[in-house]
C-alpha cells in the first residue's frame, strides 16, 4: 500500500519554505483542464490528471471539452466499477486498478480520478454504473483493492465523489438532507476504507451539498472525519467547478480547485484567493496546509526531485497492451451474473448452451452489434478495440455455427406522445407512426425467426439492456423500465421461444415484468474491452460464471427505498428518510419481494455449505465453514457473511454484509474457508442514542449465497 | 501435412456418380463474389472462399465488391507476406498461417486465398509487399509452413498467383517472355514447394499470359507441370475473371471459375459451359475431373457428409482472439530488419535507444500515425485494433519521457507539374504553389525540432515509407524514389540531427539517396496489429531485431535487373530478359552495387561463424558450423547456406540460396548448427543443354549472414 511518509511531508516542507505566496497559489488551481501548475523554479511540476475509472481518458484541449482527436492516446478499455465489484474478487479489483494504473502512468498521468464509490441509493442514479455497490461494505474492500493496484504505479488513484453524490439531477445545487446515521454507516465508509485500507492518495470533493452545507467547503466532511478521525493525508481536489466561494473552500480542507473556466487567473483558488488572503479573509497558513499536502502526494509518486536535483526514479507504465486486454478479459469473466437458468424445454438448463450440438443461433438485440466504451460522460473511454457480444460469439463459436442476427428493436426512443411538440404536431405523428411502423415490423420480423428456431430447437440469445444514453453522468434514468420497446419484445420471444437466453448489456438495474417467464437471464455489465468474448464464453460454459449481484433489482421503481420512503431526484432538495435502511437493508428488514436480491448470482454448478464455526480469537472473529462443490463441473463461489446485530437497543436491519470470499472449487471438491474478521469493525454501528459508534454485543452470523439464500447461521456473543 | 487421402477420392467418386450435369457444373462456377455453389440435395455444401493472406477479408455483398458494413467480421491483422519471409523463421510462417486457418475457419471459410508466392521481379511491383522474396527457395520454404498451418484447421489454402504474375500493370492482359529455365528455377519452384511440402489443397491461376498462354488456358502450366509432375490433386481456382473463354480453360485443369458478374448463370463455367458441352466442344469427363477434385478438398476439409449421412467433425475457428493478438506480435518481432547500425556522435551505435536516460523523443513523419490495415486491394484487412508505430512508441515507453510528434510531410502527392490540367491550370497551379508552400512549411518546422532535440542529446525517430497508395493491388510503382518529398526532409534532419533513426514502413524497397550519411535505418514491412509494438520493443532493445531482407534493396531502379535486362510494365508484352538472374543472383553474379544486399539483417549482438564441416551423407549433404554469439546481448542468427554450383558447364549464378535457420543464442553462448539438405534438390538446375532438371556435380557452399556477408566457405564434390 502506497503511503505518505514522514520523509514526504519533510520534502513538502522544505520546498514550501521555498515558494512564494504566487507559486503556492498556482500549486492549488488548474493550469488547465486537466493539470494543476507546478513551479518549475524548483522543480515542482504539473500535475497531471485525468478520468476515469475505466481507462485514461483521450486527450482534450487544455480549455474545453473537445477532443485533440489524437491517434496515441487510445487506451484498454476496462469492466466498469459495477462489474468490478460484481465479481466479490478482490485480486481483480487489484487487477482492474494495476491496470489503470499502469494506463494512466503510461499516459503520462499523475492522478486518475477513480474509482468512483457512491452507494447506489436508486436504481435511476446516471452514474451507476461507474459506482460499485449499494453495499458500503462491498463498495470499500473493492475500492480499496483497486486503489490498492493503481498507487502500484506511482499514480494517485482519486476516491469520489465524497460524498453522496447519489443522483445526477441537480448535482450541482441538490441539498441532501442525510441522517448522521446513514452517513456514517451508508454513506463514508466506502470513503473510509479507501483511506484507511487503499491509503489513496486524493478524495474528490462532491458538488452537491450535504445537510445544507456544499462538500467542498465542509469542515466536518473535509476536516473533522477525512482528516482527523479518518487520518487522510493526501489532497482533496473539488470535482470540475464544484468550488463555489473562495474563502468558504479555501479555509477548509478543499485543497486543489479544478475547473474548466478558460480563464485560469480567475479560479476562485487563483487571483480571487489572493485577494482573500491579501484582505485577510483567508490566511496564508491554510494555503500553506494544501500546498504542503500536493507536495507530500508528490513526492510518494516519486515526483520532487532529490535535493541534489536529481530526478527520482519513477514506474514508466504502459497502455493499449495485449497483456492489459488479457486481463481486463479475466475480470469481465468474473463479473457476468447469472440471474436465471431454470429448465428449459429440454428438462435440463438452458445454459450453458450445449456447443457440441449448435448448429445455429439466432441473435436478436441491438446490444449485440453495439459498441460502449465511446459514452457515458468522463467514464467515456478511446478503446484500442471492443468486443461486441456478436463479435465474441462468432470470434469464440467459430464456423461450424451459422449465427444469424437480426436487429429486433431500433435503439432510439419510439415516440409514444409527441403532444408537447404541438408546433411540429403534424409531422411529429407522422414521425411517431412511421416510427411505430418500424419498431413492429423490427419486433415481428424478429419474432418470426425466433419461432422458427424455437421449432427447430435451436437456440434464440436476446442481447438488450441499457447504453449509455441512459447510463450517464449528468442525468438520471427516469424509469427503471428498459427502452425501445424491448419488454414488448421480450414478451413476444417468450411467447414463442421459451428458452430465449436473456442477456443484459446495462449498468443500472432494468423492471423484468416477464421474469417469471424467463429460464434464463445473464447479467453482463459494461465490461470492458473484452466484453463479448466474456459472454460468448460464459454462454457457451467455457467460463462458469460466478458474478453475484452488488445490488439489488427490486421488481418496481416504487419499491425501491429512496422512492417509496425517501425522495429522489428533482426539487433542489432531496430527504434521505430511508436513513440507513439502503438497498437490501431495506428489503430484507421490511421484508419487500425483489426480482434478485443483493449477492444473487448462479453458477453451472451447485456449491453446499457445512460445518459452521463462529468464535473470537483475540480482537478478530473467526468464521469456518466447509463448501463443497456438488456438481459436475468445476465453478466459484462467493460465500457472503452477514450480521444480524443484537442487543443494540436501536433498529437495525436484519443482515449487514460484513465479510466475503471467493472459493475455486473442482467438481466435487470440498475446502474449509476462514473469514476472519476485525471484531470491532463487524460489530460497529452508528448508535443514535450515544451519537457515536458503538460496538454492538452480539450478532446472529449468516452465511450464504446471497442475502436471501442463507445457508449456515451461527452466533456471535 | 494436410493431404488429400485414397478415402477423399473415393468419397468425390461416389458423389460424382449421384450428381446431375447441372450440379456438377454448379460446383465448378461461382454461385457468389466468393462462393461456388454445392448440391444441398446431396449433402454438398457451397464453397465459401475469402481475401486473404493477412487476415479473412470483411463481409461483402454477393454480387459486388461493396461491404456490408458488419460488425462482426473485424479480424486479427496479421504481417504481410514480406514481414512473413522476413523473419527466416519457419515456424513463425507456420504461425502466420495458422492463425489465419484458425480465424478463416472462425469466419467459416472453406479457402482463404493466400500465401501469395510469385517472385518479386522488380522493386516496382504493387503486390511485392503480399510476397515473399525474390528468391524461390525462400518463398517456398516459407510458404510451405504457412500453408501447414493454415490447413491444420480444415481450411484450404491457395497458393496465388499461378505463375509469373510479378507485375499489376496491364495484369489482366501482359503476356510474358520467360525462358524455361527461368520458369522452372525461378517462377515455379515456390507452387512446386507449396504443392510437394505445403501439401497446399488449391492453386489460382493468374490473369496474365505466358509465353502466349493464358495461365488460366495453359496445359503445360496446370496439368503438365502441377500435376503430372508435382502431383497436385487439389483444385486450380481462376483469379476473379480471369477466365476468359469457355472451352479453353475447361479442357485443361482450371477447376472452378470465380468471377464478379453478377448472373452467374453467364459464367463461362455456367450455361456457356453447358452449352459447350451439349456442343462437343468440352466433354462431361473434363467437368467430372474439376468436380471430383473439388469433392475430394471438400471431403478433405470434412465438409461432406458420411454415408450416413452424418456430419463430420470439423475444426471450429476462432477469430479476433487476444490469443492471435499475441501471435501476431510474436512475428512481428522477428521481422523487422536492422538495415544499418553505425556509431552515432555519442561513438556507440545509435540504437538501440538507452531507455534508463531517455527523457524525450522527437518523432517525425506520417507513418507513425497512420494505420494499414484499411488498404493493399484484396490484402485489406478490416481490424480489430492496429497499433501505430506512435501509439506503440508512446505505450511502451511509458509516461516517463515525453514524445513530441511532428507530421513533417503530408502523405498527399505534391504536384509537381499539372500542365496535364490545363483546363484548370490556374486553379491547379495555385494549389500546387499551396501545397509546395505547406509542404516546406512542415518540413522546416519538423527540421528545426530536430536540431533542438539534436543539440541536447534527444533522439529523432523518423517514420516513413509507403502506404497501400503505394503498394497496392492492381497498379505498380512508377519509381522507387519515396513519395511526399520525404528524401529532402530526411537529408535535411540529416543535417541537423546526424543519428536521426530512419524507420520504413513499407512492402518494397526505396531509394536511400542519404543511405551512407544515415546511422540507423530500421525496415518495418506492414506488420500487422501489433506493429508498433514490435517497433517499439525493437528501437529501445527489449526485443533484439533478427529480421533479414528477403530482397535486394537496389542503389537505383536502373541497377535492378527487370529494367536493367529484361521489361517491365506496360505495352502488354514484356521479356524477362533478365532470365535466372533475378534479384541477388544478378547483382552477385554480375556484381553490381548494392544498397542493402539478399539477407542482410543487423542485430544488437554480433555473432562469429567457424567450424565449417560439408559431407554427403546418404543422399543428404550435412553442413555443419559453430555460431557464436560473440556480443553481450542474447539475439538471434540467421545462418544461410548458398551454393555456386560447378561443373554444369552452363552459365549460371555465383550463389544460390539453399538453406537457412535460425538460431537464438545467449550472450556468449556457442551452438553447433547443422543444416541437412537433399543432395538432388541442393544441386538441382535446369540444364539449357539438356532441357531438363540435372543435378550439378560439385558445388561451392558458403555460408553467411547475407548473400555478401559470407563467412564460411566449403565444398561439396
Amino acid at each position: 500500500m502506497t503511503t505518505i511518509t514522514e520523509t514526504n511531508k519533510a520534502k513538502a516542507r522544505a520546498l514550501l519554505a521555498q515558494l512564494t505566496l504566487d507559486e503556492k497559489v498556482d500549486i492549488i488551481h488548474a493550469a488547465g483542464l486537466f493539470k494543476s501548475g507546478g513551479a518549475v523554479r524548483l522543480g515542482i511540476p504539473e500535475f497531471h490528471m485525468d478520468d476515469g475509472p475505466m481507462g485514461p481518458r483521450e486527450e482534450l484541449h487544455n480549455d474545453n471539452w473537445a477532443p485533440l482527436w489524437n491517434t496515441r492516446d487510445r487506451v484498454t478499455y476496462l469492466p466498469s466499477g459495477s462489474a468490478v465489484a460484481s465479481t466479490w474478487n478482490r485480486a481483480l479489483a487489484h487487477t482492474v486498478g494495476e491496470v489503470l494504473g499502469e494506463e494512466a502512468r503510461g499516459r503520462g498521468k499523475d492522478v486518475i480520478l477513480g474509482p468512483s464509490l457512491n452507494i447506489k441509493r436508486s436504481p435511476l442514479c446516471g452514474r451507476n454504473f461507474e459506482y460499485m455497490s449499494e453495499d458500503p461494505y462491498l463498495a470499500g474492500e473493492q475500492g480499496a483493492a483497486y486503489i490498492r493496484g493503481v498507487q502500484e504505479s506511482d499514480v494517485a488513484a482519486c476516491a469520489k465523489h465524497y460524498a453522496a453524490n447519489s443522483q445526477e439531477t441537480d448535482r450541482l445545487d441538490v441539498d441532501e438532507t442525510i441522517s448522521e446515521r446513514a452517513l456514517r454507516e451508508i454513506y463514508l465508509p466506502a470513503f473510509e476504507d479507501a483511506v484507511k485500507r487503499g491509503g489513496v492518495l486524493s478524495i474528490m470533493g462532491a458538488y452537491n451539498l450535504v445537510n445544507g452545507e456544499q462538500c467542498c467547503e465542509s469542515k466536518k466532511l473535509l476536516d473533522d472525519i477525512l482528516r482527523d478521525e479518518w487520518g487522510f493525508d493526501g489532497f482533496v481536489v473539488s470535482d470540475w467547478s464544484a468550488v463555489k466561494r473562495t474563502a468558504a473552500s479555501a479555509r477548509v480542507g478543499l485543497d486543489v480547485e479544478m475547473s474548466v473556466t478558460p480563464n485560469f487567473d480567475e479560479y476562485y483558488f487563483a487571483n480571487p484567493l489572493r485577494r482573500a488572503i491579501a484582505a485577510g479573509e483567508v490566511s496564508e497558513a491554510d494555503v500553506d496546509t494544501k500546498v504542503l499536502r500536493v507536495l507530500a502526494v508528490m513526492d510518494a509518486l516519486h515526483m520532487l526531485p532529490a535535493d541534489d536535483g536529481t530526478k527520482p526514479a519513477r514506474k514508466a507504465g504502459s497502455y493499449a497492451t495485449i497483456a492489459h486486454a488479457a486481463k481486463a478479459l479475466t475480470v469481465a469473466r468474473e463479473s457476468i451474473v447469472l440471474l436465471k437458468n431454470d429448465a428449459g424445454v429440454s428438462g435440463r438448463p438452458v445454459l450453458p448452451l450445449n456447443e457440441g450440438s449448435l448448429r445455429r443461433v439466432l441473435v436478436v438485440g441491438a446490444n449485440a452489434d453495439r459498441i460502449h466504451s465511446n459514452g457515458g460522460g468522463s467514464a467515456v473511454i478511446k478503446a484500442l478495440h471492443e468486443v461486441t457480444p456478436l463479435l465474441g460469439l462468432n470470434g469464440q463459436l467459430g464456423g461450424n455455427v451459422t449465427i444469424e442476427y437480426v436487429l429486433g428493436y431500433d435503439a432510439k426512443q419510439v415516440v409514444q406522445d409527441d403532444s408537447w411538440q404541438e408546433d411540429s404536431l403534424e409531422n411529429s405523428v407522422g414521425s411517431a407512426a412511421d416510427d411505430a411502423e418500424r419498431a413492429a415490423a423490427l419486433r415481428d420480423g424478429a419474432v418470426a425467426r425466433a419461432r422458427e428456431y424455437a421449432a427447430s430447437g435451436d437456440p434464440v440469445v436476446f442481447v438488450g439492456g441499457l447504453d449509455h444514453e441512459h447510463d450517464l453522468e449528468g442525468r438520471d434514468r427516469e424509469t427503471i423500465e428498459l427502452p425501445y420497446g424491448q419488454d414488448a419484445l421480450i414478451s413476444a420471444l417468450l411467447d414463442v421461444a421459451p428458452d430465449t437466453v436473456l442477456v443484459f448489456v446495462a449498468g443500472s438495474p432494468v423492471a423484468m415484468p416477464w421474469a417469471d417467464r424467463a429460464h434464463a437471464i445473464v447479467w453482463n455489465w459494461y465490461n470492458g474491452c473484452e466484453s463479448g468474448t466474456a459472454l460468448a464464453e460464459v454462454l457457451l460454459g467455457r467460463v462458469n460464471p460466478s458474478g453475484h449481484l452488488p445490488e439489488t433489482f427490486p421488481i418496481a421503481l416504487a419499491d425501491s427505498p429512496a422512492h417509496s420512503v425517501g425522495t429522489f431526484g428533482p426539487g433542489l432538495h432531496v430527504r434521505y428518510d430511508e436513513d440507513i435502511y439502503v438497498g437490501y437493508r431495506y428489503f430484507e428488514t421490511r421484508d419487500v419481494p425483489v426480482r434478485f436480491c443483493f449477492g444473487h448470482g448462479l453458477s453451472y454448478t451447485t456449491f453446499a455449505y457445512s460445518d459452521l464455526d463462529v468464535r473470537r480469537v483475540d480482537d478478530a472473529i473467526r468464521i469456518a465453514f466447509t463448501v463443497t462443490n456438488t456438481g459436475e463441473r468445476a465453478g466459484k463461489a462467493v460465500p457472503q457473511v452477514y450480521f444480524g446485530l443484537e442487543g443494540t437497543g436501536e433498529d437495525r436491519p436484519v443482515k449487514e454484509l460484513r465479510g466475503f470470499t471467493k472459493v475455486a472449487l473442482g467438481a466435487g471438491e470440498s475446502r474449509q474457508v476462514e473469514i476472519t474478521l476485525d471484531a470491532a469493525r463487524a460489530l460497529r454501528y452508528w448508535s443514535n442514542g450515544a451519537g457515536a459508534y458503538t460496538v454492538a454485543p452480539a450478532a446472529v452470523v449468516y452465511v450464504g449465497e446471497s442475502v436471501r439464500d442463507i445457508r449456515l447461521t451461527g452466533h456471535i456473543g
